[in-house]
Protein backbone atom coordinates (compact mmCIF):
# COMPACT_ATOMS: atom_id res chain seq x y z
CA UNK A 1 0.00 0.00 0.00
CA UNK A 2 1.12 3.71 -0.90
CA UNK A 3 1.90 5.40 2.55
CA UNK A 4 -0.65 7.90 2.78
CA UNK A 5 -0.74 11.66 3.98
CA UNK A 6 -2.20 14.95 5.13
CA UNK A 7 -1.79 18.33 3.17
CA UNK A 8 -2.99 20.52 5.79
CA UNK A 9 -3.83 24.28 4.16
CA UNK A 10 -4.30 27.06 6.38
CA UNK A 11 -4.82 30.44 5.82
CA UNK A 12 -7.41 33.41 6.06
CA UNK A 13 -10.90 33.05 4.59
CA UNK A 14 -10.94 33.72 0.86
CA UNK A 15 -6.80 33.65 0.57
CA UNK A 16 -7.38 30.67 -1.71
CA UNK A 17 -7.31 27.41 -0.23
CA UNK A 18 -10.09 25.63 -1.04
CA UNK A 19 -9.40 25.95 -5.00
CA UNK A 20 -6.15 24.90 -4.33
CA UNK A 21 -7.52 22.10 -2.65
CA UNK A 22 -9.06 20.95 -5.56
CA UNK A 23 -6.51 21.47 -7.88
CA UNK A 24 -4.06 19.56 -6.28
CA UNK A 25 -6.66 16.94 -5.17
CA UNK A 26 -7.27 16.69 -9.36
CA UNK A 27 -3.81 16.37 -9.88
CA UNK A 28 -3.00 13.65 -7.58
CA UNK A 29 -6.04 11.69 -8.56
CA UNK A 30 -4.53 12.16 -12.32
CA UNK A 31 -1.72 10.43 -10.79
CA UNK A 32 -3.57 7.23 -9.57
CA UNK A 33 -3.56 8.46 -5.57
CA UNK A 34 -6.74 8.47 -3.27
CA UNK A 35 -7.20 11.75 -2.15
CA UNK A 36 -9.94 13.04 -0.03
CA UNK A 37 -10.75 16.82 1.04
CA UNK A 38 -12.22 17.98 4.10
CA UNK A 39 -13.56 21.40 3.47
CA UNK A 40 -14.87 23.47 6.30
CA UNK A 41 -17.84 24.01 5.18
CA UNK A 42 -18.87 20.10 4.59
CA UNK A 43 -17.00 19.03 8.17
CA UNK A 44 -18.70 21.55 10.21
CA UNK A 45 -22.78 19.87 8.55
CA UNK A 46 -20.87 16.35 8.72
CA UNK A 47 -19.30 16.87 12.12
CA UNK A 48 -19.23 19.33 13.84
CA UNK A 49 -23.03 20.99 13.58
CA UNK A 50 -24.12 23.18 16.71
CA UNK A 51 -20.49 23.97 17.09
CA UNK A 52 -19.79 27.69 16.56
CA UNK A 53 -17.03 29.86 16.37
CA UNK A 54 -15.18 30.29 19.79
CA UNK A 55 -11.71 29.36 20.23
CA UNK A 56 -12.83 25.83 22.14
CA UNK A 57 -15.26 25.11 18.99
CA UNK A 58 -13.61 26.01 16.41
CA UNK A 59 -10.48 23.61 18.05
CA UNK A 60 -12.78 21.04 18.28
CA UNK A 61 -13.93 21.29 15.12
CA UNK A 62 -10.23 21.84 13.73
CA UNK A 63 -9.32 18.46 15.64
CA UNK A 64 -12.49 16.54 14.58
CA UNK A 65 -11.13 17.21 11.04
CA UNK A 66 -7.06 15.98 12.21
CA UNK A 67 -8.98 12.67 13.51
CA UNK A 68 -10.60 12.00 10.07
CA UNK A 69 -7.61 12.70 8.55
CA UNK A 70 -5.32 10.27 10.70
CA UNK A 71 -7.74 7.69 10.06
CA UNK A 72 -7.75 8.50 6.24
CA UNK A 73 -3.75 8.84 6.04
CA UNK A 74 -2.88 5.59 7.81
CA UNK A 75 -5.01 3.65 5.27
CA UNK A 76 -2.81 4.96 2.46
CA UNK A 77 -4.95 8.07 1.59
CA UNK A 78 -3.84 11.60 0.70
CA UNK A 79 -5.98 13.44 2.99
CA UNK A 80 -6.78 17.50 2.73
CA UNK A 81 -7.53 19.84 4.59
CA UNK A 82 -8.93 23.35 3.66
CA UNK A 83 -10.05 24.65 6.68
CA UNK A 84 -9.09 27.86 7.82
CA UNK A 85 -7.07 26.55 11.20
CA UNK A 86 -5.99 29.85 12.91
CA UNK A 87 -4.74 28.51 16.20
CA UNK A 88 -1.17 26.69 16.04
CA UNK A 89 -1.45 24.48 18.92
CA UNK A 90 -3.99 22.84 17.60
CA UNK A 91 -2.04 22.22 14.10
CA UNK A 92 0.50 21.34 15.69
CA UNK A 93 -1.29 18.69 17.68
CA UNK A 94 -2.42 17.46 14.68
CA UNK A 95 0.32 17.26 12.56
CA UNK A 96 1.78 15.10 16.02
CA UNK A 97 -1.51 12.83 15.84
CA UNK A 98 -0.87 11.98 12.42
CA UNK A 99 3.04 11.84 11.82
CA UNK A 100 2.43 12.24 8.25
CA UNK A 101 1.62 15.70 7.84
CA UNK A 102 2.18 18.54 5.08
CA UNK A 103 1.50 21.82 5.89
CA UNK A 104 0.24 24.58 3.09
CA UNK A 105 0.60 28.24 4.31
CA UNK A 106 -1.65 30.09 2.01
CA UNK A 107 -0.64 33.67 2.66
CA UNK A 108 -2.46 37.00 1.99
CA UNK A 109 -2.61 40.17 3.23
CA UNK A 110 -6.03 41.17 5.20
CA UNK A 111 -5.97 44.27 2.16
CA UNK A 112 -5.98 42.18 -0.95
CA UNK A 113 -8.65 40.23 0.86
CA UNK A 114 -10.84 43.15 1.62
CA UNK A 115 -10.10 44.07 -2.04
CA UNK A 116 -11.31 40.88 -3.84
CA UNK A 117 -14.07 40.11 -1.27
CA UNK A 118 -15.78 37.48 -3.31
CA UNK A 119 -18.49 36.78 -1.07
CA UNK A 120 -19.12 40.40 0.81
CA UNK A 121 -17.44 39.08 4.31
CA UNK A 122 -14.67 41.35 4.81
CA UNK A 123 -16.50 44.31 4.13
CA UNK A 124 -19.05 43.14 6.77
CA UNK A 125 -16.94 42.06 9.33
CA UNK A 126 -14.48 45.60 9.33
CA UNK A 127 -18.16 47.21 9.50
CA UNK A 128 -18.86 44.82 12.55
CA UNK A 129 -21.88 43.47 10.87
CA UNK A 130 -19.61 39.41 11.76
CA UNK A 131 -18.03 38.63 14.90
CA UNK A 132 -15.20 36.27 15.33
CA UNK A 133 -13.89 37.07 11.72
CA UNK A 134 -10.41 35.58 11.27
CA UNK A 135 -7.92 38.03 10.72
CA UNK A 136 -10.66 41.17 11.64
CA UNK A 137 -12.15 40.63 14.59
CA UNK A 138 -10.79 36.92 15.82
CA UNK A 139 -6.72 36.11 16.21
CA UNK A 140 -5.16 34.22 13.18
CA UNK A 141 -1.83 32.27 13.74
CA UNK A 142 0.91 32.28 10.53
CA UNK A 143 2.39 28.80 11.02
CA UNK A 144 6.15 29.05 11.80
CA UNK A 145 7.62 26.01 9.93
CA UNK A 146 5.54 25.25 7.25
CA UNK A 147 6.78 23.03 4.61
CA UNK A 148 5.11 25.00 1.63
CA UNK A 149 4.56 28.75 1.51
CA UNK A 150 2.17 29.91 -1.11
CA UNK A 151 1.61 33.39 -2.17
CA UNK A 152 -1.84 34.08 -3.37
CA UNK A 153 -1.59 37.87 -3.53
CA UNK A 154 1.77 37.68 -5.93
CA UNK A 155 1.71 34.35 -7.35
CA UNK A 156 -0.85 32.82 -10.03
CA UNK A 157 -3.11 29.86 -9.26
CA UNK A 158 -0.89 27.75 -11.48
CA UNK A 159 2.64 28.94 -10.13
CA UNK A 160 1.26 28.18 -6.43
CA UNK A 161 0.02 24.69 -7.97
CA UNK A 162 3.26 24.04 -9.48
CA UNK A 163 5.31 24.73 -6.20
CA UNK A 164 2.96 22.21 -4.21
CA UNK A 165 3.40 18.99 -6.52
CA UNK A 166 7.41 19.98 -7.06
CA UNK A 167 7.60 19.68 -3.67
CA UNK A 168 5.38 16.54 -2.98
CA UNK A 169 7.44 15.41 -5.93
CA UNK A 170 11.06 16.31 -4.51
CA UNK A 171 10.27 14.76 -1.08
CA UNK A 172 9.06 11.65 -2.77
CA UNK A 173 5.10 12.20 -0.88
CA UNK A 174 3.82 11.75 -4.58
CA UNK A 175 5.70 9.55 -7.63
CA UNK A 176 6.28 11.81 -10.32
CA UNK A 177 4.88 11.98 -13.69
CA UNK A 178 5.37 9.47 -15.77
CA UNK A 179 6.39 6.72 -12.32
CA UNK A 180 4.34 3.97 -11.87
CA UNK A 181 1.22 5.05 -9.33
CA UNK A 182 2.31 1.52 -7.38
CA UNK A 183 5.86 2.80 -6.35
CA UNK A 184 6.43 3.45 -2.81
CA UNK A 185 6.79 5.90 -0.46
CA UNK A 186 10.49 6.41 0.34
CA UNK B 1 -7.84 -0.49 -5.71
CA UNK B 2 -9.72 -2.88 -4.02
CA UNK B 3 -13.19 -1.59 -2.98
CA UNK B 4 -14.19 -0.73 0.01
CA UNK B 5 -17.25 -1.52 2.27
CA UNK B 6 -18.91 -1.05 5.58
CA UNK B 7 -18.95 -3.85 8.03
CA UNK B 8 -21.93 -2.39 10.11
CA UNK B 9 -22.97 -4.33 13.73
CA UNK B 10 -25.52 -3.45 15.61
CA UNK B 11 -26.86 -4.78 18.90
CA UNK B 12 -27.65 -4.41 22.72
CA UNK B 13 -24.79 -3.26 25.22
CA UNK B 14 -22.52 -5.90 25.97
CA UNK B 15 -23.81 -7.99 23.33
CA UNK B 16 -20.47 -8.62 22.08
CA UNK B 17 -19.75 -6.28 18.84
CA UNK B 18 -16.61 -5.19 20.01
CA UNK B 19 -15.26 -8.71 20.37
CA UNK B 20 -16.39 -9.73 16.96
CA UNK B 21 -15.29 -6.41 15.46
CA UNK B 22 -11.94 -6.74 15.95
CA UNK B 23 -11.80 -10.89 15.22
CA UNK B 24 -13.26 -9.50 12.33
CA UNK B 25 -10.56 -6.82 11.85
CA UNK B 26 -7.45 -9.33 12.76
CA UNK B 27 -8.84 -11.68 10.11
CA UNK B 28 -9.16 -9.04 7.41
CA UNK B 29 -6.08 -7.57 7.84
CA UNK B 30 -3.89 -11.27 7.75
CA UNK B 31 -5.70 -11.06 4.37
CA UNK B 32 -4.37 -7.76 3.58
CA UNK B 33 -6.91 -5.67 3.56
CA UNK B 34 -7.08 -1.86 5.12
CA UNK B 35 -9.52 -2.09 8.10
CA UNK B 36 -10.64 0.58 10.57
CA UNK B 37 -12.95 0.21 13.42
CA UNK B 38 -14.96 3.28 14.41
CA UNK B 39 -16.34 2.15 17.99
CA UNK B 40 -18.39 3.91 20.13
CA UNK B 41 -16.38 4.78 22.63
CA UNK B 42 -13.40 6.36 20.70
CA UNK B 43 -15.56 8.01 18.50
CA UNK B 44 -17.61 9.57 21.04
CA UNK B 45 -14.17 11.11 22.32
CA UNK B 46 -13.14 12.17 19.15
CA UNK B 47 -15.82 13.16 17.52
CA UNK B 48 -19.02 13.70 19.58
CA UNK B 49 -17.99 14.89 22.78
CA UNK B 50 -20.34 16.97 24.56
CA UNK B 51 -23.26 14.83 22.89
CA UNK B 52 -25.28 13.08 24.97
CA UNK B 53 -27.71 10.03 25.20
CA UNK B 54 -31.13 11.63 23.64
CA UNK B 55 -32.77 10.17 20.76
CA UNK B 56 -30.97 13.17 19.02
CA UNK B 57 -27.75 13.44 20.10
CA UNK B 58 -27.74 9.65 19.67
CA UNK B 59 -28.58 9.80 16.06
CA UNK B 60 -25.93 12.70 15.57
CA UNK B 61 -23.56 10.06 16.61
CA UNK B 62 -24.18 7.25 14.67
CA UNK B 63 -24.70 9.98 11.36
CA UNK B 64 -20.99 10.88 12.09
CA UNK B 65 -19.50 7.74 12.53
CA UNK B 66 -21.12 6.86 8.91
CA UNK B 67 -20.07 9.80 7.39
CA UNK B 68 -16.55 8.65 8.27
CA UNK B 69 -17.36 5.02 7.12
CA UNK B 70 -18.38 6.73 3.90
CA UNK B 71 -14.86 8.21 3.35
CA UNK B 72 -13.35 5.15 4.05
CA UNK B 73 -15.53 2.77 2.56
CA UNK B 74 -14.64 4.98 -0.72
CA UNK B 75 -11.14 5.09 -0.40
CA UNK B 76 -10.75 1.05 -0.70
CA UNK B 77 -10.85 0.97 3.31
CA UNK B 78 -13.06 -1.86 5.07
CA UNK B 79 -14.50 0.31 7.97
CA UNK B 80 -16.30 -1.32 10.43
CA UNK B 81 -18.60 0.52 12.92
CA UNK B 82 -19.29 -1.45 16.08
CA UNK B 83 -21.80 1.50 18.15
CA UNK B 84 -25.06 -0.05 19.44
CA UNK B 85 -26.60 2.10 16.89
CA UNK B 86 -30.40 1.14 17.78
CA UNK B 87 -32.51 3.15 15.74
CA UNK B 88 -33.01 1.69 12.37
CA UNK B 89 -34.23 4.78 10.66
CA UNK B 90 -30.31 6.30 11.01
CA UNK B 91 -28.75 2.96 10.18
CA UNK B 92 -30.76 2.76 6.82
CA UNK B 93 -29.58 6.46 6.40
CA UNK B 94 -26.17 5.28 6.46
CA UNK B 95 -26.31 2.22 4.30
CA UNK B 96 -27.94 4.30 1.82
CA UNK B 97 -25.48 6.90 2.19
CA UNK B 98 -22.40 4.24 2.04
CA UNK B 99 -23.97 2.02 -0.44
CA UNK B 100 -21.06 -0.66 0.01
CA UNK B 101 -23.10 -1.84 3.43
CA UNK B 102 -23.23 -4.94 5.22
CA UNK B 103 -25.20 -4.70 8.13
CA UNK B 104 -24.78 -7.57 11.12
CA UNK B 105 -26.92 -7.90 14.15
CA UNK B 106 -25.63 -9.41 17.18
CA UNK B 107 -28.58 -11.09 18.89
CA UNK B 108 -28.53 -11.50 22.76
CA UNK B 109 -31.70 -11.29 25.16
CA UNK B 110 -31.84 -8.95 27.80
CA UNK B 111 -31.89 -12.13 30.23
CA UNK B 112 -28.75 -13.41 28.56
CA UNK B 113 -26.92 -9.89 29.08
CA UNK B 114 -28.41 -9.13 32.85
CA UNK B 115 -26.92 -12.97 33.41
CA UNK B 116 -23.57 -12.10 31.98
CA UNK B 117 -23.93 -8.00 33.60
CA UNK B 118 -19.93 -7.71 32.75
CA UNK B 119 -19.65 -3.87 33.36
CA UNK B 120 -23.01 -4.62 36.07
CA UNK B 121 -24.31 -1.60 33.67
CA UNK B 122 -28.19 -4.04 33.56
CA UNK B 123 -28.22 -4.20 36.98
CA UNK B 124 -28.22 -0.54 37.71
CA UNK B 125 -30.52 -0.21 34.60
CA UNK B 126 -33.43 -2.02 35.63
CA UNK B 127 -32.81 -0.99 39.05
CA UNK B 128 -33.25 2.86 37.74
CA UNK B 129 -29.76 3.68 38.44
CA UNK B 130 -28.76 4.40 34.52
CA UNK B 131 -31.26 6.16 32.34
CA UNK B 132 -31.44 6.17 28.53
CA UNK B 133 -29.90 2.83 28.76
CA UNK B 134 -30.81 1.16 25.02
CA UNK B 135 -33.08 -2.13 25.73
CA UNK B 136 -33.98 -1.17 29.39
CA UNK B 137 -35.23 1.96 29.56
CA UNK B 138 -34.46 3.02 26.04
CA UNK B 139 -35.42 1.97 22.76
CA UNK B 140 -33.33 -0.80 20.40
CA UNK B 141 -34.65 -1.23 17.04
CA UNK B 142 -33.55 -4.33 15.59
CA UNK B 143 -32.71 -4.70 11.88
CA UNK B 144 -35.53 -5.90 9.42
CA UNK B 145 -33.62 -7.17 6.56
CA UNK B 146 -29.53 -7.01 7.75
CA UNK B 147 -27.01 -9.14 5.56
CA UNK B 148 -25.70 -11.15 8.66
CA UNK B 149 -27.26 -12.41 12.19
CA UNK B 150 -25.02 -14.03 14.71
CA UNK B 151 -26.21 -15.01 17.89
CA UNK B 152 -24.12 -14.36 20.85
CA UNK B 153 -26.84 -16.21 23.35
CA UNK B 154 -26.24 -19.08 21.19
CA UNK B 155 -23.30 -19.66 19.13
CA UNK B 156 -19.85 -19.28 20.29
CA UNK B 157 -17.58 -16.43 19.63
CA UNK B 158 -15.39 -18.24 16.60
CA UNK B 159 -18.70 -19.61 15.29
CA UNK B 160 -19.85 -16.17 15.10
CA UNK B 161 -16.70 -15.07 13.38
CA UNK B 162 -16.68 -17.78 10.93
CA UNK B 163 -20.23 -16.72 9.83
CA UNK B 164 -19.11 -13.62 8.89
CA UNK B 165 -16.05 -14.20 7.12
CA UNK B 166 -18.25 -16.82 5.15
CA UNK B 167 -20.84 -14.51 4.50
CA UNK B 168 -18.28 -11.80 3.05
CA UNK B 169 -16.36 -14.91 1.42
CA UNK B 170 -19.46 -15.86 -0.67
CA UNK B 171 -20.45 -12.46 -1.44
CA UNK B 172 -17.13 -11.41 -2.96
CA UNK B 173 -16.75 -8.45 -0.76
CA UNK B 174 -13.31 -10.30 0.68
CA UNK B 175 -10.83 -12.49 -1.10
CA UNK B 176 -10.92 -16.37 0.21
CA UNK B 177 -7.82 -17.46 2.29
CA UNK B 178 -5.11 -18.38 -0.23
CA UNK B 179 -6.67 -15.92 -2.87
CA UNK B 180 -4.06 -13.49 -4.07
CA UNK B 181 -4.71 -10.08 -1.64
CA UNK B 182 -5.14 -7.67 -5.12
CA UNK B 183 -7.92 -9.54 -6.36
CA UNK B 184 -10.58 -7.29 -6.99
CA UNK B 185 -13.94 -7.08 -5.52
CA UNK B 186 -16.83 -8.37 -7.92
Amino acid sequence: MRKGFTLWFTGLSGAGKSTLANHVAKALRERGLNVEILDGDEVRTNLSKGLGFSKEDRDTNIKRIGYVCKLLTRNGVVAISAAISPYKEIRDYNRQQIGQFVEVYVQCSIAALTKRDVKGLYQKALAGEIQHFTGVSDPYEPPTHPEIVVDSERQSEPDSLKAILDYLEREGWIPAVGAKAACCHH
